[in-house]
């Protein structure tokens, strides 16, 4: 479907996973590749198998099937062999094997400061590692791109020696030689004169890795790309370290709508506001509300600026069809709010609601009010299954709760006891259980699944398996309001459900709720 | 001080307050001059007087002498007069004289586009509108510059008709003519070029205003230097309508230390973190941490480069000194927790380790043994240094807690009831105290604090200001391990404690306890 012409090559599960606070399960970065294969990009960098733990695991269960990518080609990370070392007693490069991974991204010095000064060896020495991996590893049969560590900064202290480097790669077979800007200090003139300097006196395809130090990492990308390279990275949201990499959905946009190349397969960038979002709720970080083309504000108009004036002419006020990144003109029309995005999104639910032109309006509505008080359905497609349903009066009532109380209790020892009792009404009956819990979310859970088990036996099979916080901004600390996110598995699929309320507890019952009235629907 | 040869010209208060959820009090306005002033900006737009109430208080009370300023002058924005009116009957065009301020910057359109079907005037008329504006107000002892609105949009629709805008203020007396990227669809390297192509056409001191739709707005400013311009627009952080406009910080710090371009006066751009943070702080947005050049993460480290690769020599890893920005070297104290970076953070933190081996060799212990349960010190330098003190016996005890009770009790009429009982010796005394919260944290934090409160009347000046969860990844949903981290303030500075326990409660017990703690500690 792709050529090989241009390379999209994503790097969020391996560089973008350097950002400070991000820590993603095996899990999340089998849900973030096939976030990105959705996006249709061409690489998926999924990190460095043999020096982390959870990405040798990653790369372990992307090859027993998990992961099946439509689009993309998984990459594992590594470095040259270490110096001295002979190619094939080096553990971490024979682990880039292991991992099954068809494309090798190999991480070479090539700054004369950091050869000697780092690295501590010399520069024939480094020539040989970056040759002797590539050839051993292209010997295997692997594809192999090599990232230029410090180029730029290199390439101020001796021009020669990353041309060398890069030479050096391509003997060996390496079909890409990445510049990477690692400390991020460039701005796109100097990077635009050094590609077309280094393009002028080396074969090797070229490739671009940017930081965004300088405020300029896409900008610095697409400036590459103008001097003729053809191979860019960049991240998911621009994560990353320090000031982070290059956002993923900027170079994009840049590509495809301002420099007019078609990068990605057809219609797939359209899904770069659903994705940004998603990956946004994976890593457990906001998103960036004024982020450039996928931004809930990238196309909000504010000041001066009447609704009329956008009717009479929208592209004298944007500088593109928002829709063409999935995202829209309006500021208070959220993705889920607009009629057809509820008709549409109830059809991929199995729910037929365009003859019900009532319900969808009743669905809007509560949508749209929820969502003024904090309420997201974007990451839970189960609550709003229920909601849609409650409107169709196609979810029957299970049971209803009378009240509920947890108490935790810290004793003078230590000791914690967390308690939860409640009272629910299933068909005729009037339950009360309690249950102690780790927690008081685990405590609540278990008295509720205690309190309903007798009556829908199929509860047993139910687990919690994913609990999501995230704190959405208020005026104080402790006041703000909570959004919770839980996932749940009956083993054979799952479901996530959202509640939200200021206080934490009652957000997780609503979750909880929702979560186990969706368990116990007839699907 | 500053020469007139390079503008440096600051709309934050104007372009800025653009930027949905922003909403400035005049009082506000003149504490965001003031901080715009100590960077050593040499143009403060303030507002456009006339067109918005607080726009016309916050001009007034300047002029009243509210608003002194050592570095900038202060700029009025205004369109020109309306198609078909004579400029002496223009009340708005009135409105900036009457502000009093000794610069006027007035928007044009320089789009046929826009002149038609927006305006819904002749061509000529627009260039006779902007010729009668300058001059009515250059008459009145004004200098102006002109906004050439939807420039380089306009230089696409019809290249001669951008430049007779600008011919036309210059011979009515303008100095300055502003390329305008109004709608931020530009790259680089079309801003170059137009730019070039410009100014070999007019004479006219040409000026660059970027919007970020691209994510290349600080680039687009940088690229428009080179090519020529030698006045700068950009607001604080970026704010702005939609995506943004260009971020002074980063765009000073591309032109300093990037262009080598001595744009401010002597010393002034190290007051850039203070200033960006403070503008954030009254803006009432959290600022980025990751803001190129100010973030508090634009210089954290972590990944695979060790605290000992920085001491060995910094310049390999950071594109500039940190502290040229008023920013410091961050060190994230993560799993790879060595001697080395223990030694440096606690340097940073105003403790001096080297010479007490012991200590660093206990640190070292205890951070990796909670580390390897969940904990994390990377946002948490309160907490980190509560455990050095501790080893160094520099931490006070000031009360030890005995137990506490926390109860959530959901009635039957939906009412939520949250309350937490703490028991605390403090001193001579056991203090048992009950409060209400909105939620079970903020329930505790108001028990421990009414508790304290008459031990340590300091508290009362503390405030939990931002409250964070993460769940760290376990086997089931809820059994996993919650970390959460407290940020405090006293008004005068901020911190951040962590507290890590598989239930919820507990790990914000133990930061909250921390943070009191370190808010009574003698700094």
């Amino acid at each position: 479907m792709l050529t090989d012409d241009f390379h999209v090559f994503d790097t969020t599960l391996r560089d973008g996973a350097q950002r400070e606070g991000i820590s993603y399960s095996v899990a999340d970065k089998l849900a973030v590749a096939r976030l990105l294969d959705s996006l249709g990009v061409g690489f998926i960098e999924g990190g460095w198998p043999g020096a982390v733990p959870k990405d040798t695991e990653f790369f372990a269960r992307a090859a027993q099937g998990e992961l099946q990518l439509k689009h993309a080609t998984l990459v594992a990370f590594g470095s040259t062999r270490k110096a001295g070392v002979a190619v094939r007693e080096d553990r971490q490069v024979q682990a880039l094997l292991d991992s099954g991974a068809p494309v090798i991204t190999l991480v070479a010095k090539s700054d004369v400061w950091h050869v000697k000064r780092a690295l501590r060896t010399t520069l024939d020495e480094n020539l040989a590692m970056v040759s002797d991996t590539v050839s051993f590893l292209r010997a295997a049969g692997r594809r192999v791109f090599v990232d230029c560590e410090h180029f730029f900064d290199g390439y101020k202290h001796d021009s020669d020696y990353g041309v060398r480097v890069l030479d050096a790669a391509q003997a060996a077979g390496a079909d890409v030689g990445v510049l990477c800007d690692t400390n991020g200090g460039m701005l796109p003139m100097g990077i635009g004169d050094t590609v077309r300097a280094v393009r002028a006196r080396t074969g090797i395809r070229l490739g671009i890795h940017t930081q965004d130090d300088t405020g300029c990492a896409v900008a610095n990308t697409l400036a590459a790309v103008d001097a003729g390279v053809t191979h860019v990275q960049g991240t998911a949201n621009g994560y990353g370290e320090r000031a982070g990499n290059a956002d993923i959905f900027a170079v994009l946009g840049g590509l495809v709508f301002k420099m007019g190349l078609n990068v990605l397969p057809e219609g797939t960038i359209g899904e770069s506001m659903r994705v940004s979002h998603a990956i946004a709720e994976i890593a457990n970080l906001a998103p960036d509300t004024h982020a450039p083309y996928v931004g809930s504000s990238a196309f909000a108009h504010k000041a001066g600026l009447h609704a009329s004036a956008i009717k009479l002419g929208p592209e004298l006020y944007n500088h593109m069809d928002p829709e063409l990144t999935g995202n829209s003109q309006k500021i208070l029309i959220t993705e889920m709010a607009g009629r057809a995005s509820v008709e549409l999104k109830s059809a991929e639910l199995g729910m037929d609601v365009t003859d019900r032109p009532d319900v969808v309006s009743s669905v809007v509505d509560r949508v749209k009010e929820r969502e003024s008080s904090g309420w997201s359905y974007e990451a839970a497609d189960a609550s709003f299954e229920l909601l849609v349903r409650d409107e169709l009066h196609t979810a029957p009532s299970q049971f209803r709760l009378e009240s509920y109380r947890v108490i935790i209790d810290r004793r003078e020892d230590g000791a914690l006891v967390t308690e939860a009792t409640v009272k629910v009404h299933a068909g005729e009956q009037r339950i009360i259980t309690t249950a102690e819990g780790n927690g008081p979310v685990n405590a609540l859970d278990l008295a509720l699944r205690s309190a309903l088990g007798e009556v829908f036996p199929r509860l047993a099979a139910l687990e919690l398996s994913d609990y999501k916080v995230r704190i959405l901004p208020g005026k104080h600390g402790t006041d703000a309001i909570t959004r919770v996110l839980i996932e749940t598995s009956d083993k054979s699929t799952e479901w996530t459900t959202v509640g939200v309320h200021p206080n934490i507890i009652e957000a997780s019952w609503l979750a909880l709720e929702d979560a186990v009235r969706f368990g116990l629907l007839e699907r």
